[in-house]
């Protein structure tokens, strides 16, 4: 280990006034604000007030800057102290604090990337480790950089399973350039933790998981400057720092006590802010300033204009599953950018994101059967715009990490998410496999671009165009093969559907998305052969949806639509059809969807018993053509 | 410890050739449905063969038996050997195995309750230990009974997180009674596990989460038979037996081999089943059953006709926040029957369901911040109709368990959600905290239903509707108080909805729920003074909707429509009024909702800043009356 020197005792006087500081400064800030979480910030001053002015490394000037430290407050409600950390390290004038929490202001109740310091929104709890792991996953194997992450975590949301998941990960992939800092202040907010100061547990769990484990006096500012030390230090095993600390520490007759969560202080304040600055030695200005030099070895990197290396290639009606279409795809943007990368949860084999691993094995990272630290990691690779992610799973199973989801669109995510084994189509498995909520899912997150593309050709496209999308962008791919029906040249845009099958005399408009897409076409043919006519739309992009193509054909096809999808009534395919015409009299829409939990059986026995194939749909329009 | 008395010879024999003949019916089942996980059972099969013939006490005459043994298959993919150790134990034929997956059979490709011998679905991975908590729970602390539960684990999703809670949950509250299995096999689907056999990293992470930890040869018989006398002679604490064992197990030139998983054996079948065969000792019949008495202690329960204690008591205009009608009115049920629960993640004194405690401190089940663990114990604990199970948290924290909710669907669970704190009038702790995706996660839930009522009179009679209502119920509350407008002996159904405002020359129908009702009232108030004539209607549930009241009153008011709500656009209620009136020619639906992600500020300046409040509403009335 590279030798531990002590700081200096004026150092160390510092460290400990801006901890009291920041303590009071938190004071100020939820006083101004009437709410917030005082006395969560005081139990974590001294950890701070360390990583700010002693060892992150940091360019004050350029907060993202791809070389500087990483700083994740997985304890999102302890905002006012990280926003006091980041004010009183000169970044912006402290008297700003008093903004906390206001319509005006970006110092929001919890941490958001409208600040330019911060990198992912937090507040749902548990979810800062996996977003760090993915972090230092990048670099220490694509950045190979010497940034190291660091990531705050209360007592509290350390019994959410994601904690687990990303210790787990952290362990296996030897992140020794991460660090998982416990502030166990005992408290939770409406009784005291499970553990409370339990240390030893603690420290076993975390070496159980596979860190080294350092049990500290969280009060204590040397102990957490050597702590820091022997973390920066300690090879192929990445450290937790668990931190014996008190809430509202320092707060005379508020630490340690119960019912003090999310309260501003009010009448109490002046008194604990007048004790807070009696033990402030070195009054005035600061001389600590953040100082050690940030190590500029993270290269450049430029994920703009990512291409597949070569158009898709395909014949006219070859069976081709549109999942299978996604691991080409993936893998041709593997190979003509250096940058893109793909996650999986030991699904690769069914999803095909392991083609990728032909191009380049580095660039897939296997986190095994965990979800939620799937998609946190995905979301910690691409921040600062340092890869592309993509992550796959069956897209039942991002149902596990909605959470995670949601807060990605908060944190301003661009990862990409790609759904296999969708609705009943994949048969004999059975509902527990079969997604039938995930369009509802994911067109609820704000921003979020729905792709479901019904063959490869298409397929190859959304692949394309999502990595080059800002937002949380889906991918709905599905299990059995489909035909291709698209020519290799054929362009996509999103919100841009496509007329597959009109007339001139269309009675009804059919709207299907992936395998009801084709049945629809064929539900069309037996129309045509009754002598209905019946146009046939194919979306592509659920959200944002194409109003405008929607509409005009509707008016020509008599105001009537019938809509398939397999996926649940609620929030798919169907409502947004209807959203996009509810302002339109003499439009109706008819919905067939999956009425009920489905069961196992063959394809397309399922698909006829759930009401949406193709006899199902002639009954549809044949009802639809009397109104 | 009770002593232990080895099996005789005989007994070992028989249990080994147990395990083989389980191991042919998963062959023969999977071969029959040419698809399934015939090497993942052959791991377990002397787990199975031990449990079922020789451990548990269970009815064969009365699978869900409240006083049998429970034993819960996390790794539903496993379903064969489960479905066989049924058959062989005698509850129906073993012939019937070869209907495996079949659409005609409900031994469907994993569990589900359609079988008389399953209480829970399982198939997404690491859900099976909550579950099983939530019954051991019931079993120490409600049921005060014998009967012990079984989990039996995959190696491959121990790395769920969900995992982990549950570990923490179980010996928090020492669940002696449990007993959670892990079938460490080595591989997953994709590769091998991250700790392969690494036996004593399991060890060391069960016993740092509380456990006592055995770890043995998962294909002895007799360590098996000693580790579960052990596990129920081991007083506070549950036991983890962590077992050894090989993918494949006895498929000569299969076992511990990669690229194996979830294949029928095929043309391999013949050899392999001749060699299990030729393992077999005793031929011919079973001489074993189950054998060992079921204790008959398990109290007789009824949960049918729970009533609120007293009826509702307010006055008309008090200002009551709905998530305090909810604590009220589960204390109240609490009062009138002794079989209700509430369970809460950390936040009972915001969600209010910290009221009970008041009744009966022990109808309250903590259980920190693990909402996926939250859901399973509430799953397990309704499970065989043993408790009426309420399970509260801020409402966009249920996102956390949408895959165990879903599931909870597939287990045809009767459990109630409330999420308080939705939508943006939460105001300054920003988004994270905010539901804005929690009616589009329940509405999507099959056979769900969504109560989402506007004061403390609906409030308290949604909830004793839930109480009394199949299938998962969501009621969403609100933080800010709101007035009470209905009186105390108001009568309120499922699907019915109020016309709270009317004239008969309304040229608008406005939509409201929770706190947008009262900005639709305040905006009619408005119109009306601006010669506008708006009805104004509530709709208590939003699944199921009640479309005849809105296509009805629509049509009396010119067909318009504008429908408002504190939720993101998808699949909220917007949407589900457009889905009610989408086959109705002639009516137009104006929708306001949460545009994108919103921010910290003041509830009312929020309501506005995203287009809900009573102005936004008078502006879209306005114009559409002009359509």
């Amino acid at each position: 280990m590279a030798k531990y020197h002590k700081p200096e005792n004026r150092i160390v006087q510092e460290l400990k006034d801006i901890a009291h500081k920041l303590r009071i400064d938190s004071i100020r800030a939820t006083d101004a604000s009437k709410s917030g979480h005082p006395t969560s910030c005081a139990s974590m001053a001294e950890i701070m007030s360390v990583l700010f002015f002693h060892t992150m490394r940091y360019k004050l000037s350029s907060p993202k800057d791809a070389c500087n430290d990483r700083f994740i407050l997985s304890k999102g409600h302890a905002a006012p102290i990280l926003y006091a950390a980041w004010a009183e390290a000169g970044l912006f004038p402290v008297n700003e604090l008093l903004n906390l929490r206001k319509i005006d202001s970006d110092l929001e109740g919890h941490p958001t990337p409208r600040l330019n310091f911060i990198d992912v929104g937090t507040g749902s709890l548990g979810q800062g480790l996996s977003v760090s792991c993915g972090m230092a996953y990048v670099g220490k194997y694509y950045d190979k950089a010497s940034y190291r992450v660091y990531c705050l975590i209360g007592d509290g949301e350390s019994a959410e399973g994601s904690v687990w998941e990303a210790m787990h990960f952290a362990s296996y992939y030897k992140l020794d350039n991460l660090v998982a800092i416990f502030d166990v202040n005992r408290l939770g907010q409406s009784e005291p933790t499970s553990l409370q100061h339990d240390m030893e547990v603690y420290r076993k769990r975390a070496e159980s998981f596979g860190f080294n484990a350092i049990v500290v006096d969280g009060h204590d500012v040397e102990e957490l400057c050597k702590a820091f030390h022997e973390a920066a230090n300690t090879k192929n095993k990445p450290t937790a720092l668990i931190c014996k600390t008190f809430k509202g520490k320092n707060f005379p007759n508020i630490e340690d006590l119960e019912d003090w969560h999310g309260k501003a202080l009010g009448d109490k304040s002046a008194g604990v802010i007048q004790h807070l600055e009696s033990l402030i030695k070195n009054k005035g200005h600061l001389q600590l300033h953040p100082q050690k030099a940030v190590i500029e070895d993270a290269p450049k990197v430029d994920i703009s204009n990512v291409t597949l290396a070569s158009p898709p290639e395909y014949k006219l009606g070859e069976q081709i599953a549109t999942r299978f279409a996604y691991g080409t795809a993936i893998a041709k943007l593997a190979a003509s950018h250096s940058r893109v990368i793909a996650l999986d949860g030991d699904t690769k084999n069914s999803t095909f994101s392991d083609k990728i691993k032909k191009v380049d094995p580095s660039r897939h990272i296997e986190c095994f059967i965990a979800e939620q630290n799937l998609v946190g990691v995905a979301i910690g690779a691409a921040c600062r715009d340092r890869t592309v992610a993509f992550v796959s799973t069956f897209a039942t199973f991002f149902t596990r990490a909605f959470d995670q989801i949601r807060m990605g669109a908060i944190s301003q995510t661009n990862v990409n998410f790609v759904g296999s084994h969708c609705g009943v189509s994949i048969g004999e498995d059975g509902p527990s496999q079969m997604a039938l909520e995930d369009i509802a899912l994911f067109r609820s997150i704000p921003g979020s671009t729905v792709f479901y593309p019904a063959d490869a050709v298409s397929t190859e496209r959304a692949v394309e165009i999502a990595a080059n999308t800002k937002g949380v962008c889906f991918i709905r791919t599905s299990r059995p093969n489909t035909a291709v029906i698209y020519k290799n040249d054929e362009q996509f845009k999103i919100g841009k559907a496509k007329v597959v099958k009109s007339s001139n005399k269309d009675q009804v408009l059919l709207i299907g998305a992936g395998v009801t897409l084709y049945e629809a076409i064929a539900a069309s043919d037996e129309l045509a052969a009754a002598g209905i006519g019946a146009r046939v739309i194919d979306l592509f992009t659920i959200k944002p949806i194409d109003a405008a193509t929607i509409i005009a054909n509707a008016k020509q096809c008599k105001g009537r639509i019938v809509v398939v999808e397999d996926h649940y009534p609620e929030g798919g395919v169907g409502e947004a059809v209807m959203s996009a015409v509810a302002e339109e009299r003499d439009i109706i829409v008819k919905h067939l969807a999956v009425p009920r939990v489905p069961r196992s059986g063959p394809p397309k026995v399922l698909l006829h018993m759930f009401g949406i194939d193709a006899k199902c749909i002639v009954a549809a329009a044949q009802e639809i053509i009397k109104k």
